[in-house]
């Protein structure tokens, strides 16, 4: 691949001259991550140039990883400029199962989430300003007019049917066909979690998980008294099959819980066969996978990712999400499909919380149904794939030198990863003190690893707290210019 | 005491006059059950008789049950009149823990209480007719426009500082002295059951209820594998402290989960020194007692019962309650003040469903803060104490002789047990195909007992569901005077 420096001299060839055209305007913000550039034909007839000339600048700039090429479609604006970090290699995880701890420093950091006064690179909530509260508050108007006392009763499980009826049309687009009967709703993607877990484990059971995996998994996974056996996974394409292969073989697995799309923390898209695959290799051992899909609409590519459930055969996947992460994490509306797990799901649910809340199951069932669900979604995917490409680069520019980070393809979190001398723990502490969250590694895992890793929360990146982000990387630095 | 024939033949006493005469007024519904009556002073001017006669009517009334005095306060109508049935004795379960079973019917019973097309008196749902729909409705539209998107961010446990603070302020009626600090608020009071269970027991252990309880008690401790150890229970003062030391000596108990305030189905009422008897007997063992207060507002005399927390010195016990019974079965609002489990639940609760639905917390507080609930729960209290009332009096009429009725000082449910031929899973099905609920007793208990007992939800009593009772009745008399 060609050096960056090497298309800023003076003797351009004529389509070095277009792809230095088609980079500034990228860099100016005419086109912007995802957007779809100009066709061949298009750039020909107005640029004066030949196809050749055209072709020869898009190879380029996809050389240098400015423009994706999407079979059938055209070319887009990519999500990564060739000056960003390395992204982390493939996690190492001892395999042996694990009891969890770390309990204080998880309940703290989803407090300070609470807080105004710091900047929430930590905790992974969406950007407020980017939520349709009004529009969410209008539609439980709309439905107190229309449904008064009906509101106020218990809505036992499965839950509201007008709202499992919109889940299960939406999930069409992710390859998954489920009929409303096949879905419970639930307390948000938690206590979907939970019901899946308790449905599906007994105290002392091992579950295969992600390393690194959301620190909430690992907690929960503590306080039902279940071990954790944490598998290397690979930043682009997730937790490694031949590894899950071994586990299966030499550990009692109960059940799996995994993310396969964007995985939290490190935003890790596993692609469709390698899913099939998945459930394939679970179904022979009659292995439950426990499904956390929550990040699946916030895609930057220009299709939403199946899910592992559209290739269940044997109703061994129960697939858990809600819309904490797209429309209001404060409704805490969740559901789950538990496959064959159905009937202890719905009386584990019943039996631990009766139901969810009335009116606002009903409210977001309205705002699906009229609410223009979609057109918000196009918009937040946008902006948080703008904003995941502008936090890396800024990242690459910031922290220490060897610093990696990851590629997520959706979603709004950032995996960090700082030359080892770096103590994440450590920049928590000072990054309090500077005004700013962030997510110490060693939350992620329930081994004494991730030291020098973080998660940032690009949701709220701006002009505004970026100067926070350039304070983070020079206590990072600060950290690696140190005699240790 | 005399028959009430006897006041009604020709030659009156003058006191029997005037007591004839109060009768009267109070059968015609001009004074209501709970309604203070004239002072003997007014009634001696308005019936121009001496004190003495009046004194001497009251007393007859007082024999017949018909009126209570209350010391300082004066005269009262009282719930019950004198041709109502006998209370059932107290219980006597096998005194040996149980594995719980029967989970079928009772979720098919709560989820036929949302069956519009059957009269619900089956499941103990408030009447929706009584519930303050539109203020509620209005408070959310009032912290919409004031909170707008703070109301979908999360709230994480403790939960919503307003809230807490209107909960600590009322239960200092209840003779507990509580900070915002000590109560942690959860989806409903099941929600805090499950957490104050998974905060004190491991699976295994045992815990001592009431006998009969609440169905879904018991399919919570299943569902933990908990054993529940049933007690007798005296339908008018709770649980009998005797059988719990024994059992304290005989059994392994982890915890106690008792109603003792309106115990749900009997009603039963813990004195208050009971109470504080029953809370110093746990400390003594350090056994934590789990208080659900539910319906500790829904009294029909002159003060709310204080709840058993008011008598702890030592933190061991956990108090849960919820808006469910008052205000909105739908909103999913409870708490827990868990004494020294706070850390525990708070973590618990954290890890299970991460907070309770922000928009519903600040709803509810701002109807506690500005709604009148207090008018609300006036008005409701003399509606369902007329409503226990009058079906206590219909099942006397209706029922097989020898029908037995509870006597609830407070909340909205009636335990009936009718003669040893009437079955009430057979009277369940029959109910249901004339068009109503009813719970039949075998769910109250983990044991095979109640076969004969069903609880009615008087909160649906009125003119136009009269007629099912008629039918109800008619159908265990159906069943008495068959041969078996």
């Amino acid at each position: 691949m060609r050096d960056q420096q090497s298309t800023t001299t003076s003797a351009l060839t004529l389509y070095e001259q277009v792809a230095a055209q088609l980079t500034g305007m990228i860099e100016s913000g005419t086109f912007r991550v995802g957007d779809r550039l100009p066709s061949v034909r298009q750039l020909c007839r107005q640029m004066q140039v030949s196809v050749s000339t055209v072709m020869g600048a898009y190879r380029l700039l996809e050389d240098r990883g400015r423009v994706e090429v999407r079979p059938q479609s055209g070319h887009y604006v990519a999500v990564y400029s060739p000056a960003l970090p390395e992204k982390p290699t493939r996690s190492q995880p001892a395999q042996a199962p694990s009891q969890i701890s770390s309990r204080q420093l998880t309940g703290r950091l989803l407090r300070d989430a609470e807080n105004p006064a710091l900047i929430p690179f930590g905790a992974a909530i969406p950007n407020g300003a980017l939520l349709p509260v009004e529009k969410l508050h209008r539609a439980y108007t709309t439905i107190a007019r229309r449904e008064g006392e009906m509101l106020t009763r218990y809505c036992m499980p499965p839950g509201c049917l007008p709202l499992r009826t919109q889940i299960a049309r939406r999930m069409l687009m992710a390859g998954c066909t489920l009929t409303p009967e096949q879905i419970v709703i639930t307390s948000g993607c938690q206590e979907a979690l939970t019901l899946a877990l308790r449905a599906t484990c007994r105290p002392g059971d091992t579950v295969v998980v992600e390393s690194p995996t959301y620190f909430n998994i690992l907690q929960l996974l503590e306080t039902l008294e279940l071990r954790a056996l944490e598998l290397p996974t690979d930043p682009c394409e997730g937790i490694c099959l031949a590894a899950l292969q071994e586990a299966l073989r030499d550990h009692p697995v109960r059940a799996c819980l995994l993310q396969p799309n964007f995985s939290n923390p490190i935003g890790s898209l596993m692609p469709g066969e390698k899913k099939r695959e998945l459930v394939a290799m679970l179904a022979r051992q009659n292995v439950p996978l426990i499904e956390d899909d929550i990040y699946g609409e916030l895609y930057f590519g220009p299709e939403r990712p199946d899910v592992a459930k559209a290739y269940d055969r044997t109703g061994l996947v129960l697939l858990c999400s809600s819309f904490s992460k797209t429309l209001s994490p404060g409704h805490r509306i969740g559901w789950i499909a538990a496959g064959r797990f159905q009937d202890d799901v719905e009386r584990l649910k019943l039996v631990s919380t009766l139901g969810t809340a009335t009116p606002l199951q009903y409210a977001v069932a309205e705002f699906l149904a009229n609410g223009g669900y979609d057109h918000h979604l196009r918009r937040v995917r946008r902006e948080y794939a703008q904003r995941v490409a502008a936090m890396t680069q800024a990242v690459g520019r910031w922290f220490p030198p060897g610093t990696r980070v990851s590629r997520p393809q959706g979603s709004f979190v950032l995996w960090v990863e700082c030359p080892p001398p770096v103590n994440a723990l450590r920049l928590y502490d000072l990054a309090q003190q500077a005004g700013m969250t962030i997510a110490p590694g060693p939350i992620f895992t329930a081994q004494e690893r991730y030291q020098n890793c973080l998660r940032l929360n690009a949701a709220y990146w701006s002009s505004e707290t970026a100067g926070a982000l350039q304070t983070l990387g020079q206590l990072a630095q600060g950290m690696v210019s140190l005699p240790i």
